[in-house]
């Protein structure tokens, strides 16, 4: 069983990461603070942080914005008590509990809490749970909550969302009325209430709202007769759009919605941890080698159609009409670290890197202040954002959205970023990612020093908790890592003898100044896709290390579909040395670019003129233009 | 100026068309008379002919059917005029006047003549010209009025539809109230109507409503706003979709409603023939141009999208999101036959052949029972038909549509091939495609013994009216065409010298029994699309004559995006010996089947393993199997 990490114990400072970090204390949380507070013009109107104030009556007015327009609140606050945790600020701290005051003071005597039904519909309280997000607001509450108590050890929050989860207990489970979430979430919150509280009570509700699903795929369709209502005139019988087609254990592949899917998916692996189900385990391994075996971008975005912002079929991964949001791929990452705690195997490691260094953080302008919903892998002047079935692939990144979920997701988990890099059970310290700087734990303090992602080459300094200690220290191997050498204070390891899952494992006495150090080989790596993913056929994508590596116009011309990647063309690094991706490794390689007659049909064969091709960083697309862009190249 | 050719007086005896015109006039045209008299059980039903007879007050009963349900009868009635010109039938004949004569008791004292109008919404008539299709329908019934005159001699439909242009003319006009069809088809009605009867005024009328559209764009918002309802509730601000966007003359691209936009072209470039008027015959070159050389399937299909069944932009040619509306390729040989008149160009006929052999005639089962609306250049299990963005690509061809304009469009085209494979000025005869068999013009008759479309080799026997007579006989040499001999009386002629605008012209003085003998060689080959054409990067379409080729599943297995087409494979050309496609050349060719490491992404270039591929001509596609096609293949 993993021991709960104290986010403050882990300090980093890392060259990729630390600058991010920074980007968003700076700009980002206080950007976000003046947008849930209606400070910036021309901005969509958030109101969010009003709502509770109105709902606390220490304001009048009306409930504006969507019905889950709390949860950008509490994403928010969630993403502060990490930030907190990464450096303290006692005026933001102030702020925050100023908003958490209004918060406790909304919630009603009886523990329930959501400011659209008590402003606006309190006569329709939990009567509509496919649409109206009450328990996806309250999952999202506790979970900053905890957060909150755990970066602050104030209790407010706190005991507003265990006197709120108690309520919800009051109303749903075993004997009491039967509901599921129309949009999971809550599920999350319990059990991120559970870690924090140990109360069983709340892993036990958790349990409820997984194991309920799916037992009456009709469950919405009764609820929907039964108040004769609607919200938002969703289909009470699209069944695979929320994942309750099937009770979970049974469900095979990934379908519906895919947040909610990945929500869900992350809540069954935190449970099956705890309780050690065998189905449910299984049930999650079946779900996880779906979507990342068949249904993932070579990016880690996930959902092909923006039709139900959803899972399509195996293989079906267009670049162009993708959806790919930036909230799915962070529920993946969610879900990764979930599976790390029921079985160490770089699988989940290595997805937990692909979609953190590419579609997650590509979900974020370089300067803090626009976001991407969808993260294309391909974009079309004249088709993307305008065409129909391309309406959805926007660009440049917008400032802000009516739905705006993803801009305070990528805050909450990239200030949180610690829990994923590190983990650590009664015998082993894991290091998942490469993260520089300082990570405290139970068995010890490991400095690190890290080149990642730029080289492969990490350096582990350890400080066992009482100057010597016994314990493994495992260090996951990314499955494209090449010549993988490891030491022990300068003594070469044996690295396949000390493999397991793909965690490198080393176990002895520590003693303090150890030393590992992990050297690997980053070649720029062609990829190829499965032959059934027809959008990549005849493609090759380019990698290094983590890196997905995509071609803009502003670099290579317009008409990236003309050029191509000689199968022999040797790819170099070079490091940007100007402008806003100053410091970026670039690839350049000696391309090809086709030229037809001009005619729109024609029977000489096109003529390939050698261009010289430059490639960047998936994530930092879009910042310099918006222009087209491509991340699988037709190989030559 | 060219003379009117009567249908009646060209007979095909063509190793392809005739057995189409068999089936059509054998299967085709009696099944969709049982649709129109609704019975067929479990299809959709129609009620076209009932709405006329109860409009006639015959019957008693209610409307049923699309605003348009009448274009339906008037389609069929026009097919079977064309009908009875390749071959006599007084049954067929006898039922037909029996239709007519319950449309002329439907048409109204004043002229007015549309059932919709008639029975259900008497007080609303002409107050909504955008969305209701009164003018569309007159100017189908104007089309089957004047086709089954010059068939039978009757003039009962005559009549009805010259009291109906007339009545239309009574209310639209200079000095009279403005108005423009929210669908085009009364102008080709009206000047169909004009080359019949010889009246000006019908030519004016039909000039009216072209000059008169985009004069003011707001047109439609207004006539919304006056009448206050609404019948389909589309958009009066969507001035693209029906061309209302700009004045005709001033219309740089092809842009909306494919099937409007060129109805609209149809019309327009059927005026400049007449009035010789330099602005409207450049906006049609212009226009055609933009089509053809820009937005135009390598199938003749037309129109990328299915939002709106429209045109998009330059070079979007999507093979799988697809609209190519068979009505719309079928329009565009309208527009293609009226531009020879206007100038006599091969590039017109070259287009009119491959919309025919290809985007056309694949709109139709083998069977003749089955229809599509939608063509596509790709098909995917799983995707078409299902999947957002792709459920309009519906496979098999279904059997009727509600709005069942394809199936009696197919009908009407086929069966009047003639008036598109020959045409004849004061100087000259022109054979514009190869059609077998006997063509009675005013210089002479021409018979034609042609393998063509299988064999490059066309003989063309020619009886001149007077025994003797001085004009030019001129053959469309389509472009694609090796190796041209042509031979007069058994003498090889100089083929470039006689060429002009990609015919060739033969001018002397003909006596019976001359003999002029053109072959060329059909080699198949690999046409390559432009590179701005995003959807055909690295790939290659077989053609051979006139035929597209494409690859099925049924004879290539699945995931044909895995399938290579070297680019020195040598490609056989082999009569199909048995099943459904018995008699028709297939191609052969030695390809590649690509296999990966069959995990999602990887590193390893994929293998490519030696398979005999199959490719079928593109109009046979979906007659063996549903499963999946391919037009565009990638090039190894």
């Amino acid at each position: 069983m993993e021991r709960k990490i104290d986010l403050k114990d882990i300090k980093i400072k890392d060259r990729f990461w630390s600058e991010r970090q920074k980007l968003i204390k700076d700009v980002v949380i206080p950007y976000q603070e003046k947008i849930l507070n209606d400070e910036i013009p021309d901005v969509e109107k958030s109101h969010a942080l009003t709502n509770f104030r109105i709902a606390a009556k220490m304001e009048e007015g009306e409930f504006y914005g969507m019905v889950f327009q709390d949860s950008d609140a509490a994403k928010w606050l969630e993403g502060v008590a990490y930030a907190l945790c990464v450096e303290a600020d006692s005026a933001l701290e102030a702020r925050a509990d100023k908003v958490i005051e209004s918060i406790a003071k909304a919630q009603q005597p009886d523990g329930y809490l959501d400011t659209y039904f008590i402003i606006k519909e309190p006569e329709h309280k939990w009567q509509n749970l496919q649409e109206c997000h009450e328990l996806y607001c309250a999952g999202h509450m506790m979970e900053a909550g905890a957060a909150y108590y755990e970066a602050t050890g104030k209790r407010t929050l706190l005991d507003v969302v265990e006197r709120l989860a108690d309520h919800i207990g009051s109303l749903f489970g075993p004997g009491k009325r039967s509901g599921i979430p129309g949009h999971q979430e809550i599920e999350i919150g319990l059990m991120r209430l559970y870690h924090t509280t140990g109360k069983e009570k709340y892993r036990e509700l958790a349990q409820y709202f997984i194991d309920e699903r799916g037992k009456d795929p009709d469950f919405f369709k009764k609820e929907a007769e039964q108040r004769g209502w609607k919200h938002f005139d969703m289909d009470p019988l699209d069944t695979k759009y929320n994942q309750s087609f099937l009770p979970v254990r049974e469900q095979e592949t990934a379908e519906g919605h895919s947040v909610r899917a990945v929500y869900m998916y992350t809540a069954m692996a935190d449970i099956a941890a705890v309780t050690k189900e065998k189905a449910l385990t299984e049930a999650c391994e079946r779900l996880w080698d779906n979507i990342t075996r068949k249904r993932m971008y070579v990016t880690g975005g996930i959902g092909s159609t923006v039709d139900g912002e959803a899972f399509t079929i195996d293989y079906d991964l267009p670049n162009d009409s993708v959806y790919a949001e930036t909230c799915a791929a962070i529920g993946l990452v969610f879900f990764a670290r979930r599976m790390l705690n029921l079985s160490v195997d770089r699988k989940y490691g290595d997805v937990m890197e692909r979609a953190l260094y590419n579609g997650i953080i590509s979900g974020m302008q370089m300067d803090g202040k626009r976001f991407f919903y969808v993260n294309p892998l391909e974009v079309n002047q004249g088709v993307s954002g305008k065409l129909y079935g391309y309406r959805h692939v926007v660009v440049p990144r917008p400032e802000w959205y009516a739905c705006a979920c993803c801009p305070p997701n990528v805050v909450r988990l990239l200030m949180s970023l610690g829990g994923y890099g590190w983990g650590e059970d009664a015998d082993t310290v894991y290091s998942h990612l490469y993260l520089g700087g300082e990570a405290s734990l139970g068995h010890g303090t490991v400095t690190v020093k890290s080149m990642f992602p730029y080289e492969g080459d990490v350096t582990y300094q350890i400080a066992p908790r009482e100057g010597k200690e016994t314990f493994a220290f495992a260090i996951r191997i990314p499955a494209y890592a090449k010549n993988v050498r490891i030491t022990l204070n300068g003594r070469e390891m044996n690295v396949d003898g000390g493999m397991k899952n793909g965690y490198f494992y080393l176990s002895r006495t520590w003693e303090t100044g150890d030393k590992v150090r992990l050297a690997f080989d980053l070649p720029v790596r062609r990829i190829y896709a499965n032959t059934a993913v027809r959008a990549n056929a005849g493609c090759v994508c380019l990698m290094r290390g983590p890196f997905v590596y995509c071609f803009e116009s502003i670099d290579n011309g317009s008409e990236l579909s003309a050029l191509r990647i000689p199968a022999d063309a040797a790819i170099r690094t070079e490091v940007c040395e100007e402008g806003l991706l100053k410091g970026m490794p670039l690839l350049k390689l000696d391309g090809v670019r086709m030229h037809g007659s001009g005619e729109l049909y024609f029977e000489e064969r096109p003529n390939a003129e050698a261009v010289t091709l430059t490639a960047v960083p998936y994530f930092a697309w879009g910042n310099r233009s918006n222009g087209d862009m491509r991340v699988w190249m037709l190989e030559k």
